[in-house]
C-alpha cells in the first residue's frame, strides 16, 4: 500500500470529476440563457469521459475560449465550497457503508434456513408452543 | 448551481474510487501471497467499473466474504491515511491547473501568427525595410 500514491490519483479523480460537474453546472446555466450554446457544449462534451479532464479543457479553450474559462471559474469555486466538507463525508459514509455491510453479513451466517426463522419459537422450543397452547 | 448535491455526488464518486484503489491494493499483496486468490479477485473484478462500489461489494461479499471484509478495512483505512489531504491537494492542482491553461491562452491570443512574428518588421512596415535596404 503506498498512501501517497493513491492521494495523488484521487486528488487528479476528484479534480476530474469537479470538471465534469462544472461542465454539468454550465449546460444547466445556459439552457436558460443561450439554449443553442448550450447544445453545442453538450456536444462538444458528449463522448469525453473526463478522465483527461485538462485536455478537455484545453480543446475548449482552443473552440471557445469564453466557455473554457467559465468552467475553469466554476471548478475552482466547486473545489472551494465542498472539499473542506469531503474527508468527514467520506470517512462517515465509508464507515457507515462497511457497518451496514457486517450487519447484512453477520445477518446471513447466523439466519437460520426461512422456513425456521419464520417462526423460530416453534422449531427450537417445542416444548413452550405445547405450553401456550394448553393455556 | 447547487453546491450541496455536487458535495454529496463528489463523496460518493470519491467512496467509489477509494474502493477501486483498495481492490488493486488487494490483488497487489495477494499476487505475493496467494496468486490464485489474486487472479479470481482480478477476474471477480473485471468489467465492474465501481459506479456501483457497494453493490460490487454486496456481491463480493457473498462469494469470498473474507476478501469483501479485507477490501472495506482497506478502503477505510486509505479514507482515513488520505482524505484529510484532499482538500488542500485538490483546491492547489485546481488553481494551478488553471493558471497553466489561462497563461498559454493568454499566450495564444498575444502571439502574432508565425510567419509575420518571425520577422514583423518586413510585412507591417515595408517602407522600414525599403529604407533599411536604401541605408
Amino acid at each position: 500500500m503506498d498512501p501517497k500514491r493513491v492521494a495523488k490519483d484521487t486528488a487528479v479523480a476528484v479534480q476530474n470529476y469537479l470538471t465534469y460537474q462544472a461542465v454539468r453546472i454550465a449546460i444547466n446555466q445556459l439552457t436558460e440563457t443561450n439554449p443553442g450554446l448550450a447544445i453545442w457544449l453538450r456536444q462538444f462534451s458528449a463522448g469525453n469521459n473526463f478522465q483527461q479532464s485538462e485536455m478537455y479543457l484545453e480543446g475548449l479553450l482552443k473552440e471557445n475560449k469564453e466557455l473554457g474559462l467559465r468552467i475553469m471559474t466554476i471548478r475552482q469555486h466547486l473545489a472551494e465550497e465542498i472539499m473542506e466538507f469531503m474527508p468527514e463525508m467520506v470517512q462517515t459514509n465509508i464507515r457507515q457503508a462497511n457497518m451496514e455491510h457486517r450487519r447484512e453479513l453477520l445477518e446471513r451466517m447466523t439466519q437460520s434456513p426461512p422456513i425456521i426463522s419464520s417462526n423460530p419459537a416453534e422449531s427450537t422450543h417445542p416444548e413452550l408452543d405445547a405450553n401456550e397452547h394448553s393455556d
